[in-house]
């Protein structure tokens, strides 16, 4: 672990992803991307009786599809990082109790994912674990009527509303050398720019993602070139565009840029202005771009996942929306030796 | 950092307390440790608008306190991570904002507090930070609303509830020498015994205390009688009992066996089996405990804050509570040389 800057973590001691499993509902399995998913559900309820034994049962799919391509037990698995967007992160909190494995439980709202694999690259660096597993999950019936309103209260939204992405991502991180090495982790710093909607989050978390992209390639001392993929997780078509303009004003061009938000569904599907959730940089980053990596269409990746850190009684008490950007990146091994 | 055993981190590149900050509301600045704290409230508002305020204002004060014990500024430090029980964790999130410290969130309910303090002591550790700083909060008004009914309800408990605390525990922690060590951690196992009623947290907890406890002692190769104290988080009167029975059953005597839900208010206040809440342990461990320490009343603890996972979803859809406790192990310096 060198530091590199105040907010950076460059790992020294090796740190690889060992595997991924990822596992989505109906409307992400009819997206773009829908055959890199490891397993996909035509229905909310995955085979369970309510929406949040459904989420948990995504999280359990993708959990246990990383197991299986790394060909690990449970108890092999040092630390189980894991959140999600629902209250008490319950998600998580009862996965955790099917598992047995040591539980770190951490929240950044759609950031989560980003601050998961920070920490557990940090614990494999350090000497603390030699297989960490990170997972979040989100759903979008379960988020819809914690976060907004009964679902059948049926409201209309605004475009600039985005759509929770239903699914979750499991990643197993380890030293043992494969062909995915993480390199660097750059932490969020909380930023509120004054947005009280709910129903825009994607112009919410730009300004938190700008400043964290901006300090991590200035304490990396890189271009944005230097990446094949900056790909923020969720600021959909609105908070995209916001996010270019500010990072231009910092004198950058982020010609690479893509959003999660914007890759995991099309244009034609009922979606708002894109895909979000914590589910969503999780799905597409260990799903769809992992694979990209493995057949060496993408080299280097900058992941900046984004969270807006709200709650309904926080919008209720008339609070704007706090920020959050983690980021980490990941390079195929062949580009480093 | 050495592992020892599965689930325990020694810290050999030495992590020091270097400050504490505390912060309570009307009931606790009535019990028996109020000398203990450095900031008392005599009512549930704080000098602000709202409950949630009010619990905002209350980490504010204790974080201030202990930047201002160790003469720090907020831009020295490099890491804030900080949960809290409210959905969302919205008390750390929006106080984060004003902090301008890159942030990490984190959740194991009452047991917040020392998955904190792990993670803190291993990012000094491991030169991941010069200087991190750990907080929760807990608020008796935000948290009655939230997880059980509204305030005005007025509902009947049964003496097995327990009573949230009203405070805020804010550490700073890093590499420079200090009067107190922080030297093992050891991350706990997500176990559930079937317990459903969110009136009696304390019985839901005890195993998972149990389970820590016996790893840590194992793992690091130590008698219960190593300690001065071992210490739960809110386990209070009723689950107390279970933890001793249980560490009994492993053939060990916790005869050295205290509780922070017990410690911080007199039998005579109205708070059924005793305190808890994500403060109860923060506040009593960095307020009087962390000071008889400096008096060298006592010379090695391990703290074991307790966590129940639950949220009242989970409790409507006729769940069991899940559980979790950490513990983090505290020496004076000169035991050490």
């Amino acid at each position: 672990m060198e530091k590199r800057g105040k907010r950076t973590w460059h790992f020294e001691n090796p740190v690889y992803v060992q595997s991924t499993g990822t596992a989505v509902g109906p409307e992400e399995s009819k997206g773009p991307i829908r055959n890199s998913f490891d397993v996909c559900y035509n229905n909310l309820y995955a085979g369970q009786e309510t929406w949040e034994q459904a989420e948990r049962q995504l999280m359990k799919d993708a959990v246990e599809t990383a197991l299986k391509k790394a060909e690990k037990k449970p108890e092999e698995i040092d630390y189980f990082i894991a959140g999600d967007l629902l209250n008490q992160i319950v998600t998580s909190n009862y996965y955790a109790r099917e598992l047995d494995i040591p539980f770190l439980g951490i929240f950044s709202a759609c950031a989560t994912v980003m601050e998961g694999v920070a920490l557990g690259s940090l614990l494999i660096d350090a000497g603390a674990a030699h297989l960490a597993m990170v997972a979040v999950s989100s759903h979008n019936a379960t988020a819809e009527r914690q976060f907004r309103n009964p679902t059948e209260f049926g409201g209309q939204r605004p475009d600039s509303a985005t759509f929770t992405v239903t699914g979750s991502g499991a990643m197993i991180i380890g030293s043992k050398e494969a062909q995915i090495k993480i390199t660097d982790a750059t932490i969020g710093k909380v930023i509120d720019m004054g947005i009280r909607t709910p129903f825009d989050m994607g112009s919410a978390m730009a300004p938190a993602a700008a400043d964290t992209i901006v300090t991590h390639l200035a304490e990396t001392k890189r271009e944005p070139s230097y990446y094949d993929v900056i790909v923020t997780g969720d600021l959909s078509r609105v908070g995209s565009g916001i996010l270019r303009k500010l990072v231009q004003e910092k004198g950058m061009d982020l010609d690479n840029h893509e959003d999660c938000g914007i890759i995991i569904f099309d244009q034609e599907q009922p979606v708002f202005a894109g895909g979000s959730g914590a589910a969503c940089p999780a799905v597409v980053t260990f799903g769809h771009l992992i694979k990209e990596m493995q057949k060496k269409k993408l080299r280097k990746m900058l992941v900046v996942a984004t969270g807006a850190l709200l709650s309904p009684i926080m919008i209720q008490q008339k609070e704007s929306i706090p920020c959050i950007a983690h980021a980490v990146s990941f390079e195929l091994v062949e580009d480093n030796v």
